[in-house]
């Protein structure tokens, strides 16, 4: 066990548990496994079983009380998938079960660097059989189908023999809750079972959801390093293997290999399925391990961050990056969804959290995952288009609010479809990719197309008035505050979409005329609409209050009431879930950052003073309702240089789901955050910018941290930046010639490999 | 049969059928029975065959995507009850139909003096048997729970026996339409039967709805004229009557009296179902016919309007009024549904429309039933200081934007709960239900404390900002604009509210101390809080436009772009079912009068030169696409002088459902517009104005009109008015303290009863 790769939580609370199946859920951006105990809990125990698949979803219908024209008819959800955890162990009649007999010790842990979930136990039945068991867990990182369980069981006072029940299982159901907007409602049973097969001891379930007829399968073979007497019983929905071992004291060793196919990758996932788990199943469970933390010591070598003098913070920042990468799509058909794949929350739909929040620590640690992620948005531009004529517009793509495959799948569209920001958001996240890796090979081909659909939608529903350019009726990031008008987040980012759009443009023609014009031809798009685009952002109208000295979130959102903070209870945040939207959008009250966010993207349209101003002011007025808003306060506080509320904010952060602070963990992990988390450490404290022209560097360090070390790949090399008390530096693997700004002042590595700075 | 009082359409065409169902409908305020045939229509043919109860509602929940805090979690919603018209005439084996045979003659009318709808039919059966029938209903305006229907049946050319199948059936559903906010959505099976009784010759089915568990009975008996041999049959759900008339050439007169009870009105509807049935057929058809024309004798003395030159507007204009009567609640438990009992349309719920659209026809001509639909807002000011609560809101009372029983039914808040202009709604009616009948006794009981409750609201959601009062988040009257600031229809409605409570708190401390300090006690409210009303009323914020020199709709209304009407084709409207909500509200565009009709409520809060240019500005802007609408514009037309325009608007009003201009009639009749219809011409062709202490009028007749000739009761007196090309004349029946302005200038008849003006 190496110190600070290591969570841990031994309790076997009620309360704990159901935090800590989304905590310990082990994923591989495919498959994603929550943290149940194989021998599962007490009947009356709340738990939510869960087994996922990135981007396999239902299509279930949207019901309305009363429905308007374009209000999405249906959406996607993920599927709660075959159950492959089940394993029981029995000795003597007797069943191994946390909550029954003596447990002597118990530890459960997440291996960040090994890439693997263990509980070591030592339990003593209750009639008095002692058994000492490891039990692993990988998703593998190299394989992605395949989600294996390793057990190792001594017999400590006793050598009779054991019986292990392993089962697949496909009577499952999604989990609802009607009056939490965060958690799916109705339709918990989308996926019925279609096959049961039982093949030279290898099991196989197929089910098949009942809508987007979207077939799943696990595939399922056994490995054990003793002597044994295997049978096998068939339901409808279920096969279990029965397995007795031999008696004697040897310590046995057993592996389950699980392998998840499903019908939208695969040409015969039932076919695959067998083949896959043959294949894998040649390798021991030591090996995978090793394959595993060969690719997490790649990974690391990038990725991690090292703090000196937090040790638990140390954990809590690595844990995020770790559930980032086992959560991302590693193919270009499935993204990251709000709670990874370790719960049901927001129904593992995809948000604009991975472009503002994720991608970037993605951009510059793992590109080519980044490369897979802006893909996606490539990947359903037609149904953004589609949405976009549904929405009225003639022109133009509408990227949906929350989705799977494309289409909206919000049906509250104050706070869904009237966040029209998501398409600048996605403009801006190629545009921040193109930046820090200047590959415009991929920009041309799968980026260009996408800047130019969403920049045409600011033209459809923005006006010239009083010689400036509007946007009316959009909802900013700020969910407390809906359908207002000249929202300064959306017009500064639209004007952001616009800009691109018209560079884009050019520097295509100068590069490569012959697929401008044929792309221009695919989308008709002329010379005389990019100019629209260049008059449009020129004259893009960002509201500003001469009295406070800010930039005001919106038309109207200053003269609205303050809402009456200090006779709110604690325990009536969040406010959505105790006041009525129109209650809470008549106050001056934030959900998240949203000026202030806007201030952190492009702290170019500002001036410092401004910054300053609207951080001040927008502070005291945001409840941090969302999880992805003290990431940006925390940012935005390092380069105003209040560092102590920098680190406040960024400890909310760092441990928001370890310590579940937002209460509903047990939905799933917090991703948007852990992507805040690492951009309130990279960009925050350090300062990191990708700029046009070179990367800036202005480090601050919390008072007691002793030292701050990160790397990250920037136009393809490594840079590695290591901040302490009185030197920044920042080191390359050759020179190059990159520009780096550090506090200010410009610095090449023409020349040289390092760069030191006394601070 | 008197001409202009008859409504006649003769048409089988199955796409008038559906329409016709609702135009004929015959109800009196309790029960309400669609036009549908006794006899039905072939299997294919569209139909909705509905009765229903007013204020019988099932409980129904509502769905959500996505549910936020303090979203209804049910509606009421009105239940199409047990079906009584079936009646089938089988002669020689063959049924009569209206689709099979040949119809030699078909007519079918309303007479509106006799309050009976009637089809004449000469029949010839595929066969060749010739029969005349004459079928009559009657909706008792005076026994409101019978619903009578009267055969006469003659055989032309054989005397063979005819046999009559009548029964009555439970086995029904409401009609839903999932794409039509209009209509309801969902449940459609909401009622079961839950007994079928036969006793001395008298059916019955009492059926309960599944939630609400409210019951309702038809209780049915027959009477004949000729020798006859009855059976009946039985089914789970349904009851059937088989007479078989002796053979001979006497012409059979056959009566079906059908008695609707239900729990909301009675202790024992069963048993008081077969009580008044046999009561009520003691009567003969004529009978009940003689006791319903003297009814409508006494209605039509005062609510006739005569127009000279008009005859087919003056059919369509009683019959607006007819509908008025018909749909009216007699009791105070129910009101007027959007639709009266016509159809299902918007479920049965009650609206503002009643209070805006509807009273001042009953508050003038009828104030006995004005009070009952007064008072039902008192019966419900519980439910709606309960909503306030919900809806975050210490004090006071928010009435449901749409209700049956007081909870708030609509499910989609920013054309529902946020238009708050629903408490000064109220609050005006009751003001001008004072000022036209000086009944300060009713006032104080059901009134003031209504008024006090709603005037606490604006304080709830106001604020001062840079010395004025302002309501933030709200929706007014237009619903193609929604959740913006500082509405002038709200706000000048809500001054209006907040001046009452304080005058009338004044009033009540000198007239009625005891009963102020009551009340005071009941709501907790002091003098300090009565202040608050007075300074908010005094520093209200009003928008007006420098520029424009016009009101402006709100905050952001003007800086929006114009709706693009030039390239909006004729099938696009109503543009809410071919636009999402926000491409609408993105624009200047009106759905119905808004500024314009805080302009005809409270006319003195502006100058007649901003009422002009209002009225300019925004008719341009106006789809008029709610019923809503027209009405308003011809009020503020004749005011303005603009009478081509005036004419135009108000046959657009008259004829709305007889010529089924907004093509959906078929879900019933528009109440509102009815009432707007009266509205145009007693308050917009005559101008009268109720005024704080006189009335006042303001003739201007379109120029083909010979005459108008109208009455209304005010203070007791009946005041009847005749304009024509060069006079006015206005009479009352005795002098009187009642003083009368007739263009600008002052009358009395202290010593009169007759005042004689040239025009």
């Amino acid at each position: 066990m190496s110190n600070g790769w290591m969570i841990s939580d031994n309790s076997l609370d009620i309360k704990e548990l159901l935090k800590n199946e989304s905590i310990f859920n082990i994923s591989n951006g495919y498959i994603g496994i929550r943290g149940n105990f194989e021998e599962k809990y007490p009947d009356d125990y709340p738990t939510v079983r869960g087994s996922y698949i990135n981007a396999l979803y239902e299509e279930v219908s949207i019901p309305y009380g009363e429905k308007a024209y374009a209000f999405p008819e249906a959406m996607q959800k993920i599927v709660n998938i075959i159950d492959a955890q089940d394993i029981n162990i029995i000795v003597n009649g007797e069943g191994f079960s946390l909550f029954e007999g003596t447990v002597k010790s118990f530890q459960r842990y997440l291996d960040m660097k090994e890439g693997c979930y263990v509980r070591e136990i030592y339990w003593v039945s209750p009639l008095g059989k002692e058994l000492k068991l490891k039990i692993s867990r990988i998703a593998s990182l190299k394989y992605l189908e395949l989600f294996a369980i390793n057990y190792e069981i001594e017999k400590v006072n006793f050598d009779e023999d054991i019986t292990i029940i392993s089962s697949i299982n496909g009577d499952v159901t999604n989990f609802t809750d009607d009056n939490d907007p965060r958690v799916a409602a109705g339709h918990s049973h989308i996926l019925s079972v279609k096959s049961v097969e039982l093949e030279d001891e290898i099991m196989q379930i197929a089910s098949e959801t009942h809508n987007s007829k979207n077939l799943v399968t696990v595939t399922t073979k056994h490995s054990l390093n003793v002597a044994n007497d295997i049978s096998f019983e068939k339901t409808d929905t279920s096969i279990k293997a029965i397995i007795k071992t031999a008696p004697g004291k040897a310590i046995i060793n057993f592996t389950k290999y699980n392998v998840y196919t499903d019908s939208r990758r695969y040409k015969n996932p039932l076919k695959d399925g067998f083949k896959i788990v043959r294949e894998l199943s040649k390798m021991t469970f030591e090996e995978l391990k090793k394959l595993q933390s060969d690719f997490l010591k790649e990974f690391w070598s990038i990725a991690n961050i090292s703090i000196g003098g937090e040790d638990k913070l140390q954990q809590g920042l690595r844990y995020n990056l770790y559930e980032l990468l086992q959560s991302v799509g590693k193919d270009t058909i499935s993204n990251i969804s709000a709670k990874g794949l370790s719960g049901e929350g927001y129904e593992g739909h995809y948000f604009w959290d991975t472009e503002i929040y994720i991608l970037p620590f993605f951009t510059l640690c793992c590109p080519k995952l980044a490369k897979n992620l802006l893909k996606y948005r490539y990947t359903i531009l037609d149904s953004a288009r589609l949405r976009a004529r549904e929405m009225g517009h003639k022109k133009g793509a509408a990227y949906p609010w929350r989705t799977i495959v494309g289409g909206e799948c919000s049906s509250y569209f104050p706070a869904g479809t009237a966040q029209y920001h998501i398409n600048a958001d996605i403009a801006y996240s190629y545009v921040q990719y193109y930046l820090a890796t200047g590959d415009f090979d991929f920009i041309k081909e799968f980026g260009v197309e996408v800047i130019f659909e969403t920049a045409r939608i600011w033209l459809e529903i923005g006006h010239y008035h009083e010689g400036f350019f509007k946007i009316d009726d959009v909802t900013g990031p700020d969910e407390y505050t809906a359908i207002i008008n000249n929202n300064y987040y959306t017009n500064v980012m639209a004007k952001h979409n616009l800009k691109w759009a018209v560079r884009l443009y050019n520097e295509l023609l100068l590069k490569d005329e012959e697929l401008l014009n044929e792309l221009c031809e695919k989308i008709a798009l002329t010379k005389e609409e990019v100019e629209t685009f260049e008059k449009a952002s020129d004259k893009m109208y960002l509201p500003y209050d001469e009295e406070l000295k800010i930039n005001a979130q919106d038309d109207s959102f200053l003269s609205k009431a303050i809402w009456d903070f200090e006779n709110t209870p604690k325990e009536n945040y969040p406010l959505l879930l105790h006041y009525h939207p129109l209650t809470i959008y008549r106050y001056q009250v934030l959900k998240q950052a949203d000026t202030v966010l806007a201030h952190f993207l492009l702290e170019d349209e500002a001036s410092l003073e401004t910054i300053k101003n609207s951080y001040d002011y927008y502070e005291k007025l945001t409840t941090h309702d969302s999880s992805l808003s003290c990431a940006v306060y925390s940012i935005m506080a390092s380069k105003i240089g209040y560092i102590d509320k920098a680190y406040d904010y960024f400890m909310e952060t760092a441990l928001l789901d370890l310590e579940d602070t937002h209460g509903n963990t047990k939905d799933g992990v917090h991703m948007a955050n852990m992507g805040g988390t690492w951009m309130s450490i990279v960009y925050g404290f350090a300062g990191l910018r990708i700029k046009e022209d070179h990367i800036s560097l202005n480090p601050k360090l919390p008072k007691h941290w002793s030292e701050l070390k990160f790397s990250f790949k920037y136009k393809g090399f490594v840079i590695a930046v290591k901040v302490n008390k009185d030197k920044t530096e920042v080191k390359v693997q050759k020179p190059c010639s990159i520009n780096l700004k550090i506090n200010g002042r410009l610095y090449s590595f023409e020349n040289n490999t390092s760069i030191e700075i006394l601070n």
